[in-house]
């Protein structure tokens, strides 16, 4: 059976001889207990300490929720007219010699009470140990990647049937952010980007009221949240008939795409992948116009640990997810990016996305 | 002429003897500056130090957009391989005594970073400073305040107008969405809330996939963000005719929405306003059922401070902005919810939102 992540965290904890740790990014709470909430200016916390049960410290308005979703059981409430530092003194050891807090997370007001409240010769950053915990996903986590993956597609296949001459590229994010709440997401993963003919060589250009005509590329790079799990597709249709050019673009940047994909395997380097990618691209004399990363990891967060870069000379894992985005970005004529997110598995890969992308015409 | 906040902030400065402070929050450099961003993980800062020009520290890829938009001139980049912190010791006195920082924004990562390049005897929390200027709106700020409003309530308007027998809530939060982007608006200002029937009676309800009914009350909860401003409003309408309860409910709940308008001016406290609006229902025997505190100050953010509630003994100050959102809750009857948006004016009030609040009957 896989382990847990809070189990995961415990042996950490014990291997980097930690007294106790406090989780308060809402997003590790969700990672470590399956208890999602935004508690916006309220006190949310996870207390691990060696030897003991864990302890889920909410606000009082969420002990429902906390309870029906929470693998943690022990949850302790507070009101808005507790202290909750006050309260989380209880479940920690009277003296430590090192607590692990999450520095990033963790405001510096946050920070100056409880270091009123908990006794500790060191505060430790564990920031770093959970995100290598969060990097190799969990079977339940791969399942949750692929239902936001098939809706992101299912969103794209309903909104193209709104594509047509003379359309604007926001009226087309509307069309895909409508389709993303019809089919129960909580919301898009990120802004919803449509862009057209030459606002395509725009790497992260803003959608316009630029109107769709006949021989633009028109790109579509998004994807929603469902329980909490993120899907990023991107796909770049012809409207009409394309230039050779253009079409030469596309297939350099569809060959760029498989030929990344499939050098996706446990211990090879992160660098190895982007360059297999970009070398069809420096083939094809693309080289200087792609202009950014691969990939990048995502789950939890749409942008998350690993980068998928040329420096990067860390080993891809069994249970990494991130994705594949290579792109060739011509001013004036356009760009291309085809976008697919992949599970390095045992042996191999496993494409969370299967939207065809074989160049479509549309229109 | 009005004085522009960083010309106010500056004066604080002085006041509180304060030799420079450093602005990470980019809400607070936006309003500061007018230059609105979202650097992600990257370093925003904007510096000002007694006697000196101020400075906005942006990310390199930010360089164009905040020339454009800020009236801070001094605009230096960082490159994602500099140490920001390495080109804010330049701008900042070799030693200093008292140096503002935001501590509820700053994470204690990176105050231990700036820790290593800021030399002060004393780190002082500038939040509060920050919180009193933006509670005093300038007049360009209620301008783009009712650009929100007015937005919000074009929305509400063509959304209705897919009311009917059997829609479920988040079919009508896609319609609203779907106009709120059509007609511009950067986003919704928080999760668009449409509730029906007896849902209608939870004050924080999530939409879900119930149909709607003759006899059913039916809220829309909603605001929008344009130009860095948000709005907030709430209708509640009849569908088909209702009981005489809910008739009565929703009258008082109109009753109460006035009279807590009515009671707005400067020199009276925001409890007072609250009471104002709660006597209302008290009188009418639903006093328990009015489950929440009045209102909240809106802005740049779509809660921030004032806080419109019994206990707050603040006095209400021209320039004020809040929402006055009086609500009964009867579980199984359902609830009625009426929000609008006032400023304080010299002498008395001004309302933001203007769409009509007489019981209106749908279908």
């Amino acid at each position: 059976m896989t382990k847990q992540p809070i189990s995961l965290l415990n042996q950490a904890i014990t291997t980097h001889a930690l007294d106790g740790v406090l989780i308060t990014d809402p997003k590790h709470v969700y990672y470590l207990t399956g208890f999602a909430s935004d508690p916006h200016e309220r006190f949310l916390g996870l207390v691990l300490v060696q030897g003991e049960e864990p302890t889920l410290i909410v606000p009082s308005l969420d002990e429902e929720a906390a309870s029906a979703a929470s693998t943690v059981k022990n949850i302790v409430t507070h009101q808005d007219t507790d202290n909750p530092y006050h309260i989380l003194k209880k479940y920690l050891p009277r003296t430590m010699n090192s607590f692990g807090i999450e520095k990033d997370h963790l405001s510096l007001s946050r920070y100056e009470e409880l270091v009123q409240y908990a006794e500790a010769k060191k505060f430790v950053d564990i920031g770093p140990l959970l995100r290598e915990l969060r990097v190799r996903k969990a079977p339940h986590e791969v399942e949750r990647m692929k239902v936001a993956a098939n809706m992101i597609e299912e969103v794209l296949r309903r909104g193209l049937t709104h594509v047509k001459e003379g359309v604007t590229e926001v009226e087309l994010v509307a069309e895909m952010e409508y389709q993303m709440k019809k089919l129960g997401a909580s919301g898009p993963s990120f802004d919803t980007m449509v862009l057209s003919g030459p606002n395509t060589a725009l790497p992260h250009g803003v959608p316009g009221t630029r109107k769709l005509a006949y021989g633009d590329l028109l790109m579509f790079d998004m994807g929603v949240y469902v329980n909490g799990y993120a899907s990023d597709i991107t796909r770049t249709f012809a409207f009409g008939e394309l230039s050779p050019e253009q079409t030469k673009v596309y297939n350099t940047v569809l060959e760029a795409n498989l030929k990344g994909i499939e050098s996706v395997k446990p211990g090879v380097t992160l660098a190895s992948v982007d360059l297999a990618a970009r070398q069809v691209t420096i083939d094809a004399g693309y080289g200087d116009r792609f202009l950014h990363r691969l990939g990048h990891g995502l789950g939890i967060d749409v942008h998350e640990y690993p980068s998928v870069h040329g420096a990067n000379q860390e080993l891809l894992t069994e249970g990494m997810a991130f994705t594949i985005e290579p792109g060739i970005y011509i001013p004036g004529l356009g760009g291309v990016r085809i976008e697919d997110e992949v599970i390095v598995t045992a042996d191999g890969v496993e494409l969370l996305t299967s939207f065809p992308k074989e160049l479509q015409i549309l229109g």
